[in-house]
């Protein structure tokens, strides 16, 4: 397996970083490759801006246009290319951040916001009136593996089914499917870690180990199962999904999965 | 009405651009006070890091809690202090800016992570077994209100109810209830703008009137009418909503909502 870690937070020893490092050792110790985007140690810029397309940005500035200007060719900054190039390199991509409001953090958000470009992660494929791009479910990124391994402050059951805060599964659909299924990569179910701000070290050792577990099963883990944009279940041009394909009474961010 | 507008688009020849300085004339016409923060103009930064706690920040980091120590002792940096200052100022905060990968730009989620710190919009009120703070609709920013003006890439379709986005009112949920309503702000519904890639010039006159009329009209508009978390709706302490509450059929975010 080759996998690439995108870690998010600005203390190394946080419980984030240390999942972190936990993850790039049972990884390697197994035999894996692994290379780690540590965003706060490569001080990474958040911000799109026109500087990001070199020659390629116009004025008035339109990312999404200039963004895929760049990138077919070969303009984009160096830190985005290089970040591009290994979301190619790897099978697996492993994201650790804690939910800051319910999201990722802006750091991390900025990295999906500059490295996501058009043509790369978007806009992909035909375009027309009977056909609107390869994405969810094929794309750049199609064969490819997606873990998120988030910290959350709140007790478990505030994101259960009825909790305050929403189901932690709808809470993470944005990324896993807006995200990460929109160019084709398959999503494994995330590693969530509840009530972070009470844990302590007793906790550690069985937190550690349910996190190993999952990081030596990646392989054999099946994938969430988001619903394909381009094989039958969405009408043309509209992109809603049929009737009656869900289950009863299922709807909401549900029905885009099997 | 004392309306704040956080701004966060890079190009001021944009759509949001346009909309953003209608809003300003629009409202100053009409005899109220405007502030803006337009937060690529003002270069915000976007990322959380521990000298945004100066002398309060702990080694290692401990965000919530350094953060609430910076905000008691007054020593959050000036950047942050002021847009905390914006927002007890205002009555009406206006966010304009682009869905970016169905949620909002780094620099305005940065915007969030740094302004809305531990004792200012979390970690108010007692939180004991019996009671979990003042938050979803109690709070520092209580009796404010809130309107979300975003443009979206995709048709109106594929944010629909059965759309491949999924609903825009879930998408727009983190945001709305987990950020907004969490600290005590009123929500009104948001203003959207779909297609925003082939909105030509020729369609600007209907969408402007469209805008000017939510603008002239915030002061009667009807919040969405999330449940509160203390007025007995939640179970203590699972904070899950009790049995029988929602209309029939009714799950997912949509619980969260009378």
């Amino acid at each position: 397996m080759k996998t690439l870690i995108v870690y998010a937070h600005p203390e190394p020893n946080s419980l984030n970083g240390s999942l972190k490092d936990l993850a790039i050792t049972t990884l390697e110790n197994a035999g894996h490759e692994v290379q780690v985007s540590d965003l706060y140690a490569m001080n990474w810029k958040a911000v799109v801006e026109s500087g990001d397309y070199g020659p390629a940005a116009s004025n008035p500035l339109r990312v999404a246009r200039d963004s895929g200007r760049a990138f077919d060719s070969g303009t984009l900054t160096p830190d985005v290319r290089a970040e591009q190039a290994k979301l190619l390199w790897a099978d697996t991509i492993i994201f650790q951040f804690p939910l800051w409001w319910y999201t990722m953090p802006a750091i991390l958000k900025g990295w999906v916001d500059r490295v996501f470009t058009f043509h790369f992660a978007y806009g992909v494929g035909e375009h027309s009136a009977t056909r609107y791009g390869e994405r969810f479910g094929e794309g750049t990124l199609s064969g490819k593996r997606a873990l998120l391994s988030v910290t959350a402050g709140g007790p478990e059951s505030h994101y259960s089914a009825r909790g305050i805060n929403g189901p932690i599964d709808d809470l993470l659909f944005p990324i896993q499917h807006g995200i990460l299924f929109y160019p084709g990569i398959a999503v494994l179910p995330p590693f969530v870690l509840y009530g972070s701000d009470r844990i302590g070290a007793e906790d550690y050792p069985d937190l550690a180990k349910a996190w190993e577990q999952r990081l030596l099963t990646l392989d054999s883990t099946e994938p969430i199962a988001f619903r394909r944009q381009n094989f039958g279940d969405y009408e043309i041009p509209s992109l809603q999904l049929r009737q009656g394909l869900e289950p009863l009474g299922r709807r909401g961010f549900g029905l885009h999965t099997h």
